[in-house]
C-alpha cells in the first residue's frame, strides 16, 4: 500500500533532511519510525531535501507499506513517534504509480525577514536581519527573474552538464509587523538557489546594489564562490502542488 | 552608577528566570555576564521572576556597577556575551533610588493558544491546544475578574496570612491566524496566576465550564489543588510600566 503524507517540520531540530548515519536527520528520524511500525526497513520518496536549519510547512513524501494500516492510525502513530518535531497533517492511500518527486508541478518557498528589533524566541525561525529594507528596489530585481531562466548563477554549486534551467512563476513580497516574507513560486529551485538570491534581494534593499544587479548576475549563468547565502533559518517550504 | 535595561528572552532556553546552583537560567547568565564585567559579583533586581518555559518580550531590571561604562557599551557587551538566547533592546543610568522591583505600576503578561493546527516551529512559543474556542463565553468569564480581587484562588500555593489582593485592570482577547492571544493588565500577579486563569478560560471556551463558574472559584478564595495550570510556553511578560 503506497502512502502520501503532507507534514511540517522545525528545521532547527534537524542535521538537514536527508539521512546521515549518526546525525538526526528528517529523513531517519522519518524512516525509523515507519520502519519500527513495519518491521523492516521502509525509506520515504520526499518531493525534495532541505538544507540545515531549513523549515517546512508542506513538505510531502510517499512510501510503502505492507501492513494495514488506517490513515487515521497511521497519523496518530507518527504524530506520537515525532515528539512535536515533525507534524503529519493528513495522510493518504495513492496508487502505485504516485510519486512524491516526480509528480511535483510547483513548489512554494518563503523566507522571512525580521527588519525590526531583534526576537530572540524567533532567531531560529525568522532571519534577524534587524534594518529597515527598501522592498520597492527589491521588488524590482525580483522581476528580472521571473519566467524561465538557465539559474546556475545562483546554485550552490554547479558544473556545465548540469540542467540548471527552472521557472519561477512569482516573487511575492508582504510586510507585517516589520517582518518582510518573500514568497516564491515555481517548478523547481537548485539547492540554496532561494537563499542565494535573497542575500543579493537583502543587498538591493540595503542600497548596496542596483536592482539590475541580479540580472547582471542571472546573465553570467555562472557562480560567483565569493558570494554567501541568507541563514537557512528564514527559509520554509510552504507547500508542494501535484 | 545604577542601570536599567529593558530585555527579552526565549525562555524555552533556561530553567525559570532565579538564580539556581547548577542550572542555567536568565538571571544567572546575566548576572555571570555582568560579574565577568565588573570583576566582582554583580546581582540584578528584575521586575519579578518568571516560571521556567515562561518568555519575556519587555523584562526590566536594575544593577549597580562601580565600572564607568557607556550605556551603549554595556548592551553592545551583553548582547554578545547573551547569544541571542537574551536580548538587551536598552539601557538607561537611572537614579540610585530607582528600583526595578518596587516602582513598578503594572505589568502586561499575553498568553497565546493556538486553535488551529499543530505547528512545530513554534511548539515552545504558543500553546498548541488546537481546537476552535467560543472567545465570547471566555470574555465573559474575564469579566468577573476585572478589578480589585483576593486572587488567592488562583495562586500556585497560598496560606491565610499571604496578601493575594491584586487589581486586573484588563483582559483583551485577540484572535488572528487562529491563534488567540490573552492579554493581561494589572499592578501585580501572584505566581502562575495567569495560567491558573488561562486553563479556566479554556474550559470555559471549550464549554466545559460555565463562564460563572470563575467566578464561584476567585469568591472561594481558596486553591483547588486539583487544577492544571496552562502550558508556560503560551505565556510572555510583554511588558513593565513605571
Amino acid at each position: 500500500m503506497r502512502y502520501f503524507v503532507s507534514f511540517s517540520y522545525d528545521g532547527s531540530c534537524f542535521s538537514g533532511f536527508q539521512r546521515q548515519e549518526g546525525l538526526k536527520t528528517v529523513q531517519g528520524v522519518f524512516e525509523d519510525a515507519l520502519s519500527s511500525l513495519e518491521g523492516s526497513l521502509v525509506t520515504i520518496s520526499a518531493s525534495g531535501r532541505t538544507d540545515k536549519g531549513v523549515h517546512a510547512k508542506g513538505q510531502c513524501a510517499h512510501f510503502d507499506l505492507s501492513k494495514n494500516v488506517t490513515t487515521y492510525g497511521l497519523k496518530k502513530y507518527l504524530n506520537r513517534s515525532f515528539e512535536g518535531e515533525i507534524y503529519i497533517s493528513s495522510v493518504f492511500i495513492v496508487d502505485d504509480k504516485f510519486h512524491a518527486r516526480y509528480n511535483v508541478k510547483t513548489k512554494v518557498y518563503s523566507y522571512y525577514i525580521n527588519m525590526g528589533e531583534f526576537n530572540p524566541m524567533m532567531r531560529n525561525y525568522i532571519y534577524q536581519y534587524g534594518e529597515k529594507l527598501d522592498v520597492s528596489l527589491m521588488k524590482e530585481a525580483a522581476s528580472y527573474l521571473i519566467g524561465e531562466h538557465d539559474f546556475r548563477s545562483f546554485a550552490s554549486f554547479s558544473n556545465d552538464k548540469d540542467n540548471c534551467v527552472r521557472i519561477i512563476k512569482s516573487i511575492d513580497f508582504k510586510v507585517k509587523d516589520n517582518v518582510l516574507k518573500i514568497t516564491f513560486v515555481g517548478n523547481g529551485f537548485l539547492r540554496k538557489m532561494i537563499r542565494n538570491i535573497v542575500i543579493l534581494f537583502i543587498g538591493v534593499g540595503s542600497g548596496i546594489y542596483e536592482p539590475s544587479y541580479i540580472k547582471e548576475i542571472l546573465d553570467k549563468k555562472k557562480r560567483d564562490g565569493n558570494l554567501k547565502c541568507a541563514p537557512s533559518c528564514g527559509l520554509y517550504l510552504e507547500k508542494v502542488n501535484y
